[in-house]
This record gives structure tokens, C-alpha cells and sequence, in this order.
């Protein structure tokens, strides 16, 4: 041990002879010294000048060690692993290579959205001033929604901006302005190895699934969407695992509940291709949370949209969590021998259906769903092995949801209330089913019906005579009265709307862990979104934008715009002097019932 | 220089002895070692061992001073300011323990000012679809609003929150749900020797300037809140600075432009007691932009509010931007020999009278000129010594504003149109006051005015029947237009609103420089944004809160809570089933004119 033998040599510093001396004058001095002619004081100089450089070294060691110790112990990962760089995430050791991205896409949901939750939840659940959802506690951004040919966007163009990272015109199903498509992250993702899997509430034909796995140049062509979701795509099948609703787009139209223009079984030549297909919830139960799945699978549990939270039921639909639950527990099995992980998009669809009805009560229902999922996901993330990301954000605004809501030209208390949303036991989509669905004839049984059988539904105790006519003449006439139901509820909880479509506010960004999505902190672009996206993953999108732009034949992606805006009697709107054209999303009450 | 002699010695090393060499052996193992014994193996030993500690200490010596050098060159302020810690933000160096603080408040501004704000600008601008404001490059995070009493705050609970950190209820200006004062941020500040100012764009007596240097029970004691802030406080004057609207409540109810219920003239009172006062914007300009500045001064420049940024002329009053680096200016210049700096709170405070009064034209230029405002500041913070941050935040949002409005039943088009704000040249509140300023009789003159003077303003022009009759119609009847006026630039530009009080959404919430606001980064109650404030500038706001308590006499708080209420026929409403009680604001269209 040579320190041991160097940290001892002061002790005999006192057996120095002159001989020596004279030699460590000249070392320390850089002269040669003659002994023999020196005087009494250059020779106490000589006679020390040996123990002090054996001193100095002694000394000089003990420095360099202690910085060394020091060095090491504040730079652990530079001397542990000295070639590789240091992992993102403060977790236990991870194969760093492989990654999975979980994405959630909370349709609709605005700011406002999470403050009526949040305050209806401290409300029905008498909880503290200061209690928050879970997604507050992990809000770090918020993404600015315009499309390229609107202020206000769709969730066309807010998912191509998404799955492409670009900016798109209002309908566009990834594909850009100049009627090109452009690849996406899961089909990049897929093309690298990782699986690939969609979660939604609604049709996943519908725009925000759509444009991760197909091109169409409009949101409405969803039975090509459907073709293209089963293989028939350019680049094949690019997803493994697609769990919602939407089946009648993939039923012959010679079967009740298709919604298909042909009649083509896409579930017989999915399955014939290897698909796996579910359609029940017994089926769904039988994956047993995920640990029964053989990929690729396609478990659809409605004909279009899964009932709203607040109508659901556990032994008729699974519920959004169910499904996220599902899909992460079958793709972290199935990646668990490959080196790359699994690209997941979990959609909380309805939460933009409940903003278009202007239904508050169900809106608190669909967020407070997203919110418990978000929360599953953090809690999968924090069991799985490989590292995993999850990103939550909203295409746009439905609704101009305000929770505030002057009701009489006198000057507003400030206040709305909650109560009145946990008052209502079903969605107004529901109650508007319910009296259609009411066989008797006559105004009298009508109006009987809505107060005995209806009202009591929602705890309305005040309904006026103007209100229940209202409803009677829409029920006579056959109009859905889903609006006035909405409307009976928001006017008594103050919330207020001010359109049945969208709006222009800036959305949030969510992210768990937050340290690894630090590059989404602050205002973004939704384009921003699509960029990290795909950075996380390390994938090619180019590639895939080249190879699918690579087809001589353009017609897999659907009828030309042009004839396609002819065909339908829908026109894109030249806006007034803002110069701005855009395209109506869908004619949402014609399709919600 | 020891070094220069200690480096040399490895040329001198072949001139060692035996006689050095046994001693040499000695030290190195620590016993003594008879020289005449050795054996020649030994002897070789013994030779060498004098060398090699000699060059050891000399390689030794460089790898130290090597390694000093490079830890000098990568630590530059920890070897040139040894004993101070370092400094948080990576400027320039600075006095570390000096610090200042600005607080900037948008009252009444949501997300949605901000992307109605952006929208405009790229429009009006002919910018890119990416060009953003100042403020939103600086984003980072959100504030939850509620009230102790409500889940729709007032501006007085909003600011206690701040100046406090504390939840209070409607109304109250630094009290307390108990009855009791609680000492703000201001207060503290003043008492550990900062500077301290307040500029606003309304009254200084109103509620979110009131709260951070008087204490009453209801907001509208403005008279007492006057008072208090020429000084006639428990604690004195603790105010340096104050620039904005309000003289009318320092006015005695004698003079001509007085709002106060009595004849104290508080601009003599204050005068008399050193305080300058400046009440024009000659005298504003004679403060040479803070460079000719002598403290305590008052500078009100208008009997309530400063005109809407729309309305304003340069010549008749300052702008909020012109009055926040005034402020800045004169408050950091007197606190350039004192080892503390200065707390500023700027408010945007006709954000919120945009909002109260659903102009959407109005209110982007109130956005625009607070957005140049947080610019300038950040442009003086880069400037001055003394380490600075500005954090910035709003109370609540005001109005339930929505980038969307359906007009017609029909499904609508997803856009709104800036170009409508843009071709407004006044606010809904100057046009009211033009109508109602036109002295000539006869419903025929009123509408030829109508058409020829005011629809031109607003380059409206395709005003119907409908519209027109309800302008002359109020205007007959002595009714203020304010609100038919906005209502017709937010129709055509499709611009939403749902009350003309406030709303429940979270506010953002912008600082800079970031990194010395990181702990507000996410989302936040708004009571941590006053526990922010105080901490930052280390200053006791209990000692303060307990000196306020030690005061018997509780008659300089203003009237009993139950008395005020009684007294205005104004009552607490209780709130339905959500047990929230609230308090209405103010009657805002009787004050606004």
C-alpha cells in the first residue's frame, strides 16, 4: 500500500544528515551545491531540505486522493457506467433503448372543463377548498389549437397535427393542404418495430383515431377509414390492438346496425387476414384485463359511440379506464421479448360530445372518467419495466363552456351550481332517447310522461309550463329535444355555452413523468406535440410520408376533395374579412341519436 | 514562489547518495535502516528511493495545480466572490440579498383573452400562424380562483389571496372570513425596507390595488380605502408610489368631480403630510419617465378609470406602459443605495371592464397594451443591478368569453372573425357616451346620427332595422347603449360571452426570468402565488398581520360587514343547493359611466 508508506515519513524527519541536506538544496534551489564549502546556515537548509520534499509528496498524494473520493462520490455515473449516457427518468434501471408512449387525447375538453369538474367533485364529494384532480397535479403546458385554414379547428386537423406533427385544413384525415398525405407516428412507430394500439369512446373510424392509422382528404369518408384500419393501406396493417366503438361502419349494409354505404363484411376479411375481432362486452371480459389479448385484435363494444359515463353500465360497455387498462397490459406483455416498446393513443372522446350537446352533467361524468384514467396510466407506467411516457392534451374547445351564466339582465351573483350536475342521473342525450322512444300518443300523456317519468331523472322540481311545452311540441314535431334538456340543466347550474361547435382557446398539456416530457412545458404549438411524439419514439415519419406519397394511385385515399364537398351539399365557407376558410365539422345531432 | 522551486528538482536526481538513499528507506517504510547491512539488491533500492520520491512530489505538484486551474476556469464566481453564495438567475452579477419584485395583475383576463388576443394580432398583422405574444412565451402554469365563499371569485378575494395568501370571501379587501386584517405582502415589504408601488389603469381605490395597502370589510368603502392610503393606517403610510385613476375619492364632495360622501379633501391632507401629488398628464410627463421623481407620490390621472386603450389619447392620459416604467424607473433609482429593493404591482385593470362589458374590441387592446407592458418589464428587469423577477397572473377571468359564437340554430361554421375587431375604432363604452352625449331631440335626428356618425366607426355596415330601433329606443329612454354596442361588434365577429360577471376557469400564470419562479410552474391556488411573493422577498407578513390585530379600536377597518350590507340594500345571496354564498360585485354599468 504505497500510501501507507508515504502518509508515515514525518515521524523521522529528524535522522537527516548534512550529506543529504546539501543534495535538497540543490533540488529545491536548482543550483549545484559544494558541501564542502558551505556555511552553518546553508547547512540547516541542506539538513531539511530532504524531509520537506518527502513531506510535500506525502502531502501532495493526500490532496490528489481526497479530490479523487471527492470527484467520485459527487460524479456516481460517470465512473459506474463511463460509456453509456445517463437515463431521463429518475426510476428504477431501465433498458434504455426500448420506450413506450402512451398518448391521451382528452377531445374537447377546455380549460373550463377541468374547473367544473374539479368544483363539482369538491361539491359532491365534500372535499377541501384546495383538492384537485389528478390531472391538475400534472399540468405542465398548453397547446394552441388553430388549424391552416381556420382560427377554429376540428378534430381532423387538431389529430393530423398530432399524428404528422403539421398543420392541416379543417376535415383533413392526414392529409396536408396540398392533398398529399403525410405519415404518421404510428405508422412510423410500427414500421420500427414497436406495436401499436388506438383506445376511443366513440367510433374509431371517428377523426381523432383516423388520422393515426389511415388518409382520407375527408373526416366523413369513414368506410373507407374502416378498410383502411383492417390492412388496406399502402403500408398494411399498422395497428395491432383497436379497442371502442364503431362497428356499423365495418357491417354490410344488408345487416341491421350497419352504417355502411356497401356491402362489405369488414369483420369477415378482418378476420380472414388474422384479425381478432370482439364485439360484446363479454368478449372484452374475457381479455381479462389485458392478460388474454392475441394481437392484432379489434374489439369494438358499439354500434357507434359507447354510452356516456353517466348513462353507461358495467355489464353492457366497458368503461374508457377498462379499455386503457386493457390495451397497456396486452402491449407491455407483447413487447415484453422485443427491444422496442409499444406506441398507445387513448382517446377520451366523449368529452367533446358532452361539449356539443352542451351538457354539463355529462361533461363532469366523461372528464372525471379521462381523469381516473389518466391516473391508471401513471400507475401502469410506475409497474412497467421498460419506460414509459404518458402526454395528455385536447385537440380544441367544444362548447365556449363558461362556468358562469347570467340568466336576467340585473347584474349576476357570483356563483354557478354544482348541484344541480349532481343532481341529473342521466345525460340529455339519454332523456331525449327516452321520450323519442315513448310510444303513447297525445299531448296529454306526453306531458304526463315528461313530468312523472322525466323531470324526477334529473331532481327538476321548478320545470315552468314554457319548458314542458317546449319539449311536448319538439316530441309531436319528432325533434330530438336533447338541446332543451341540456339547456334545463345548464340554465339552473349557471353554466353557460355559447356554441354547439368549437372554440379557439388554448388547451392544456399534461405529463407524467413530467421530467421526461420537460420539452412540452409552457405554450406550444399542437404541431410541438406531433414533433415530440415522434422524437421520443426516434422514428422515421418522413420515411412513411415518401413511401406513401411513393403510390402511383392516389385513389386509396378516398374521392377528391372537390367531389366529395359536391357530393354532400357541405361547402367550405369563405369567412367574412378574416379571410379564413373552414369546413363544418358534422351535423352533430344527426348523428349523435 | 515555493512552486517554482518545489517543480524543479527532478533534474537534480542522479546527484543522490547512499547515505540519502538508507535514510530515504527509513522514511518511506517507517523503520530505520542500517545503511552498512543492505545487501546490493538493497543498495539498488536505497539509490533510487530519493529520485523517485522527489520526481513523485514534482508530478504531484503539477497534477494539483492542473487540476486548480481547470476548476478555477469551470467555477469562475466561486473564486471570485468566495464567501457569497451564487446567485440565482445566470446574468450578470449582482447584490444577491438585494432584491426586487413585480407583480403584474390582468384583471379579468382568461385563456381565452389570450388566443382571441393572438388571433387578432397574426390577423391584423398579417403575421404567421406560430407568431404569439410576449406573454405567451413566458407561460408557466395556472391558478385556481374560488373564493372562500364562492366558486366565482370577486376581484377583492382575488387579490387578498395575492397580497395575503390567504382565502377570503366576495368583497373583502384584506379581511378575513373571521372579521380580522390580514398583513399583505405590501405591508411587509414596506416594513423591511423595500420601496413600494401601485399602478393601475382604474381607480387606486378599487379592489385589487386596495388590497395590498388598506383593510375594510366590503369593497365599496372606497372613501376609507383613500384614506388609509394617504397614510391614516395602523401602520402609516406604507405605500412610496401610486399611479392610476381613482381622484375622485380624495376629492371633498364640494368640488366638482367628486365621488366621496364627505368634504375631506384627502389631496390637501396628503400634500400636507409630504406626499406629492400629480393629477394630470402634464405633471406625469414632468416625472420624465421615473427619472424625475420624488417620493411618496400620488399620480392620478383621471377621476375613475384611465380610457380604454381603444379610446385613449397620448396627450390626455398616460399609458399603462408609460406609467409602469415611470415606476420602475423612480423605484429603482431611490433604492440604488439601499441594500433593499422595491415591490411593484402593475395592473392591467380594464381587462375586466372589457370583459364586464362583453367588448371583444376593447378588450384585445387591453391584452395587447398589457402584453407590451410584461415586455418593457422584462426589458428593465435586463437592465437594472439589483436582481429582479416579475411574475404575472390574473384574479379571474371575466365575462365567460368564448373564440366561437353560434348565431342560428343551424350547426355552425368553426371560425370567428378578427377582421370585426380590427375595424373597431372604439370602445362599446365611448360609443354610449358619444350617443348619449347628442343633445338633439327627435327619434329622426337620433337615428340619422346613428347612421352617419356612429355605425361608421365600427365600419358597420349592414346594421338591420331591428338593431338600430333598439339604440334609439335606449337612448329615449336614458338607457346606457354600452352593451347593445359590444353586442353588436361579438355577434359579427362571432365572438362568445355567457354573463357580464365573472367566471370559475383557471388563469395562467407568465414569469420572468423562469428560473426564479420555477415553484409556480404547474398548476396553482391562487393563495400560493401571495405565499410566492412573500418568500421571495423573505419579508414577515404575520408580524405584520399581528400588529394590525394589537389594534383596539377596529373602526379604521370601515363598517361592520352586516351593517355595510344593510346599509347598500345589497345582500349575500345564498346560493342554492351548492351552499356557496357570494356577493355581487358591483353594479358595473352604474359605475362604468
Amino acid at each position: 500500500m504505497p500510501q501507507n508508506r508515504l502518509l508515515s515519513p514525518a515521524r523521522h524527519s529528524g535522522e537527516h544528515t548534512d550529506d543529504q541536506a546539501s543534495v535538497e538544496e540543490a533540488l529545491l534551489t536548482g543550483r549545484h551545491v559544494d558541501r564542502k564549502g558551505t556555511s552553518s546556515r546553508k547547512g540547516f537548509f541542506a539538513r531539511w531540505k530532504n524531509p520537506i520534499i518527502t513531506l510535500w509528496a506525502a502531502i501532495a498524494t493526500i490532496i490528489i486522493l481526497v479530490i479523487g473520493v471527492l470527484y467520485v462520490r459527487s460524479h456516481p455515473e460517470d465512473t459506474k457506467q463511463p460509456s453509456k449516457p445517463a437515463p431521463v427518468p429518475p426510476k428504477a434501471p431501465k433498458e434504455h433503448k426500448k420506450r413506450n408512449l402512451i398518448f391521451m387525447v382528452s377531445d374537447g375538453m377546455g380549460p373550463t372543463s377541468l374547473s367544473m369538474t374539479r368544483s363539482w367533485r369538491q361539491f359532491t364529494e365534500g372535499l377541501a377548498i384546495n383538492d384537485v384532480l389528478t390531472l391538475d397535479k400534472h399540468f405542465i403546458g398548453s397547446s394552441r389549437t388553430r388549424s391552416s385554414n381556420s382560427f377554429v379547428t376540428d378534430s381532423a386537423a387538431g389529430a393530423t397535427a398530432f399524428s404528422c406533427g403539421l398543420k392541416s385544413y379543417n376535415g383533413a384525415i392526414s392529409i396536408l393542404p396540398d392533398g398529399n398525405p403525410c405519415g404518421t407516428v404510428l405508422e412510423a412507430a410500427k414500421a420500427a418495430g414497436y406495436m401499436t394500439g388506438l383506445v376511443v369512446t366513440t367510433s374509431i373510424t371517428d377523426a381523432t383515431p383516423a388520422c393515426f392509422n389511415s388518409h382520407v382528404n375527408m373526416r366523413w369518408e369513414q368506410d373507407r377509414i374502416a378498410e383502411q384500419q383492417i390492412g388496406e393501406h399502402p403500408l398494411g396493417r399498422v395497428t395491432d390492438l383497436m379497442l371502442g366503438g364503431g362497428l356499423c361502419h365495418f357491417l354490410p349494409n344488408s345487416t341491421v346496425g350497419s352504417c355502411r354505404n356497401d356491402d362489405r363484411n369488414l369483420i369477415a376479411d378482418a378476420k380472414k387476414s388474422g384479425i381478432e375481432f370482439v364485439h360484446n362486452v363479454d368478449g372484452f371480459k374475457y381479455l381479462r384485463h389485458g392478460k388474454h389479448v392475441k394481437m392484432p385484435l379489434i374489439g369494438l363494444f358499439a354500434g357507434t359511440d359507447i354510452p356516456f359515463e353517466l348513462d353507461r353500465k358495467d355489464e353492457e360497455y366497458p368503461s374508457l379506464m377498462a379499455m386503457a387498462e386493457t390495451a397497456i397490459t396486452a402491449l407491455d406483455i407483447a413487447t415484453r421479448d422485443s427491444d422496442k416498446g409499444f406506441f398507445l393513443m387513448i382517446e377520451g372522446s366523449r368529452i367533446d360530445h358532452a361539449g356539443h350537446g352542451n351538457d354539463p352533467a355529462a361533461q363532469v361524468r366523461e372528464v372525471r372518467a379521462y381523469d381516473k384514467t389518466f391516473e391508471l396510466v401513471m400507475k401502469k407506467i410506475d409497474e412497467m419495466e421498460t419506460e414509459t411516457v404518458v402526454v395528455s392534451t385536447s385537440d380544441h374547445e367544444t362548447g365556449g363552456l363558461a362556468a358562469a351564466r347570467q340568466l336576467h339582465e340585473t347584474y349576476p351573483d357570483y356563483l354557478w351550481y354544482p348541484g344541480v350536475l349532481a343532481n341529473a342521473s342521466h345525460s340529455s342525450e339519454f332523456m331525449a332517447k327516452t321520450l323519442a322512444d315513448f310510444a303513447e300518443p297525445g299531448k296529454m300523456k306526453i306531458t304526463q310522461f315528461i313530468k312523472d317519468e322525466l323531470l324526477p331523472l334529473q331532481q327538476i322540481t321548478d320545470a315552468d309550463d314554457a319548458e314542458i311545452a317546449k319539449l311536448v311540441k319538439a316530441k309531436m314535431t319528432g325533434i330530438s329535444t336533447a338541446y332543451l334538456w341540456a339547456d334545463m340543466v345548464s340554465r339552473r347550474a349557471q353554466i353557460g355555452w355559447s356554441t354547439h361547435g368549437h372554440s379557439a382557446v388554448d388547451v392544456n398539456i399534461y405529463a407524467y413523468p413530467q421530467e421526461i416530457a420537460k420539452k412540452l412545458m409552457g405554450n406550444h404549438e399542437n404541431t410541438e406535440i406531433g414533433e415530440f411524439l415522434r422524437n421520443y419514439l426516434d422514428v422515421d415519419v418522413e420515411a412513411i410520408t415518401k413511401k406513401l406519397r411513393g403510390e402511383a394511385d392516389t385513389k386509396w385515399m378516398g374521392k377528391p376533395l372537390d367531389e366529395l364537398l359536391a357530393e354532400t351539399h357541405k361547402s367550405m365557407g369563405v369567412g367574412g374579412d378574416a379571410g379564413e376558410v373552414t369546413v363544418s365539422d358534422r351535423d352533430w345531432t344527426a348523428t349523435q341519436h
